[in-house]
């Protein structure tokens, strides 16, 4: 089958992202989609500029009315940003009959109501997963995973700027202006950082996740917005000193009488998942009656987490205009005709981290005779804690930390370690994994 | 139109449940799905048993046979458990021409490539996101969200007895025997605990989900399997000296020549968020190439957090069966027609907690003068931190945090504090939420 051809409004960090992640990784998103997916032409204002993403066999136009008329593009990208021009291409490209794609939150925020009318007339799929929450499925958690809840409240970390600021003044003790500067250098606050630090991207976001949650229109201009500005460090202080941690929120919740929609600087207790959401991640929490509390987290901007949300959604469109509805995502996420024949390894060749646990007699020189039947091993030890022997006891309990090694190489060394006349009984291991 | 009719297999904790979550939210599953869903009739063991499910409507059987063949029921939910006779149930009912959601983990990482194989065939759906993570969307996550990326890997914890009995060890400082006994008297492990302490449990929710990550065949007799039962306080604690958690880890891994299947406990760092998922819930890290590290955090069993994965189920079924295949998923969840008109809360009808900050005169008799105020607004304090002058200065800074209150009333507090002589400029304040 032809691959599906994508025209994309905007070859910026996001743009640039999705034509990387969907040249790299073609094959998969092809056995997952069932069928290709192939950037055809893009707008961008600068043709000739050098671009992080390699453009060969796109056409590019400075002329972003192209893209949206181009008849060969099915589905139109929005990475543009802004409201107005981004508005009128996207209606343009649902009058077209063409289905939509965006990671625009201030465009779905303040017209979304229009677009999605639009949409519905002229029969075409708009999809936004990538404006809340980068790379993080929440709106397809919200939407369909949590569907059978009536949803409670939700409380969010939507911008990762404002959590960067706020985690590098409680870490480095700097205030709100250093941090801000330090953000800016490393790129995670624009030159303007008024959208951030004041709030109103995270209301965007907001209005989003609680028109998904309560089913209500979007309004984003009954949030409370409330930025980042006037935080200072002794604040940031006394409250770690009465157990909590300063995080900007968006909070969404159902209440008698109506609902509460806000975005502030809120204490939360340091002991909750959320509190330790640190630098530009983002997390949001979600309380259904029936699921309880969930939370979803990963990182909430940059090129590739945003492009990851923007394929989401492709492959979403593709899988609708390719199977029949009873066949719409594979069982196992792959067509089931792709599946690989991939080999599983046997422990022994699984390299991991070890913590060890021995008991040694409580003489000099035994740690040489254990750290000498690493050595042999190659294994290279990270930290080793040896205890004072209990009162009456001749033997001491060593504790030993490896670097990653093949569980091959392991269980030789234990082997030998247990073989030692100084080693009484058996070793204890626990596998050891540092999650990065 | 008419409801979806539905036939349950099983009528224990998970079928009560999903009776339960079914009728309490009925209007709100309605207007997600486009279509009310219906239990019509059930198979249990004993009819007559009195249960916390209202049944009243509902044709109840002990021949489990006659759910499936009944030409009321479209979709078939198997929550029976067992791999036998849940197999020949579920492939009947495919055969019948009917979808099947199930929340038998065992029953698709044992039978799943069989299973898949016979409802392709048929033309019929089969959803089992309860079977993994209980309320937890990770298998929308992993096989829609994440479709773009190309996995690298992945870790969970995802049997909650085990995670439970860890956190147990480590808080109580008591041995495996006792913190299975404990989770046994709190109804967190069966009699038999065999499944969940060996991990076998884990290994077919593990097997699940490398299959969607990864798009190869279900293959449960790979995966090396290690339980809890050798843990002991001593490690536990060890661990925690030199920074690091034990958790019950399931973990699939791709690696230059095969693929990593692999659960056992395992040490990670303190500081990884999911080293802090601890009780009964249940927590998956997903390693993308595109969009990070991202993790699903939620109530990994249980009545409701499981109902709420097979009704999630349920409305992807019905939402399929009642929607062209663009209108699939109304942008807002809900259909367009049935959005809400919920009044958006002044903040000032906002009920929040404070934590509040001001400078008063170092003399005897101002923390009266403040917290008089407070009593006159019925603002209850909830803890005061009042600090020492700094040299030369003799001024004091108070904080405050207070019970929730409304925001109404908090302005007129803080507006008649800022009036007192011995108040000196304003009050800082930021929001208090506990999340819970």
């Amino acid at each position: 089958m032809e691959p599906v051809k994508v025209g994309l409004l905007g070859l910026g960090t996001v743009g640039g992202g999705t034509v990387n992640v969907l040249s790299r990784n073609a094959e998969e998103i092809t056995r997952r989609a069932g069928r290709g997916i192939q950037v055809c032409c893009a707008a961008t204002r600068d043709p000739h500029k050098v671009r992080s993403c390699n453009t060969e066999g796109i056409w590019l136009t400075t002329n972003p009315h192209e893209v949206v008329t181009d008849p060969q593009a099915e589905i139109i990208v929005e990475l543009m940003g802004g409201t107005d021009l981004a508005r009128t291409l996207v209606l343009k490209a649902i009058a077209e009959g063409k289905h939509v794609v965006t990671a625009n939150k201030a465009l779905i925020a303040l017209y979304g109501n229009e677009i999605f009318t639009a949409a519905q007339k002229a029969g075409v799929m708009v999809a936004f997963e990538a404006a809340v929450g980068g790379g993080i499925p929440i709106i397809k958690a919200l939407r369909e995973g949590l569907a059978g809840n009536h949803i409670e409240w939700l409380a969010g970390i939507i911008n990762g700027t404002s959590n960067f600021i706020l985690t590098e003044m409680r870490d480095k003790g700097c205030d709100f202006a250093e941090a801000l500067l330090d953000a800016q250098h490393r790129g995670y606050a624009e030159a303007n950082p008024t959208f951030d630090v004041e709030g109103i991207d995270a209301a965007h976001k907001l209005t989003i996740l609680a028109s998904i949650a309560f089913g209500i229109p979007l309004q984003f201009e009954q949030v409370y917005t409330e930025g980042i500005g006037g935080m200072t460090r002794e604040d940031i202080d006394y409250a770690g000193q009465l157990g909590y941690r300063i995080k900007h929120l968006g909070i969404a919740r159902r209440v008698v009488g109506g609902i509460e929609l806000r975005v502030h600087p809120t204490l939360i207790p340091y002991r909750r998942l959320i509190a330790n959401v640190d630098g530009v991640m983002n997390a949001i929490l979600v309380k259904g009656d029936a699921v309880g509390p969930t939370l979803y987290y990963g990182p909430g901007a940059g090129s590739d987490p945003t492009a990851s949300a923007v394929v989401a959604d492709l492959v979403d469109v593709v899988r609708a205009l390719t199977s029949d509805p009873e066949n719409r995502v594979p069982h196992l996420a792959f067509q089931p005709h792709a599946l690989a024949e991939i080999p599983i390894l046997s422990m022994e060749e699984v390299k991991t981290a070890y913590y060890l646990r021995m008991r040694a007699v409580d003489r000099p020189g035994v740690l040489a005779e254990v750290t000498r039947v690493f050595g042999d091993q190659s294994i290279s030890i990270e930290a080793i804690l040896q205890k004072e022997p209990a009162a009456g006891e001749n033997h001491v309990p060593i504790i030993i930390l490896t670097q990653p090694v093949l569980e091959r190489n392991m269980n030789e060394a234990i082997r030998r370690i247990e073989a030692l006349k100084s080693i009484e009984g058996s070793v204890t291991r626990i596998r050891l994994e540092t999650l990065c």
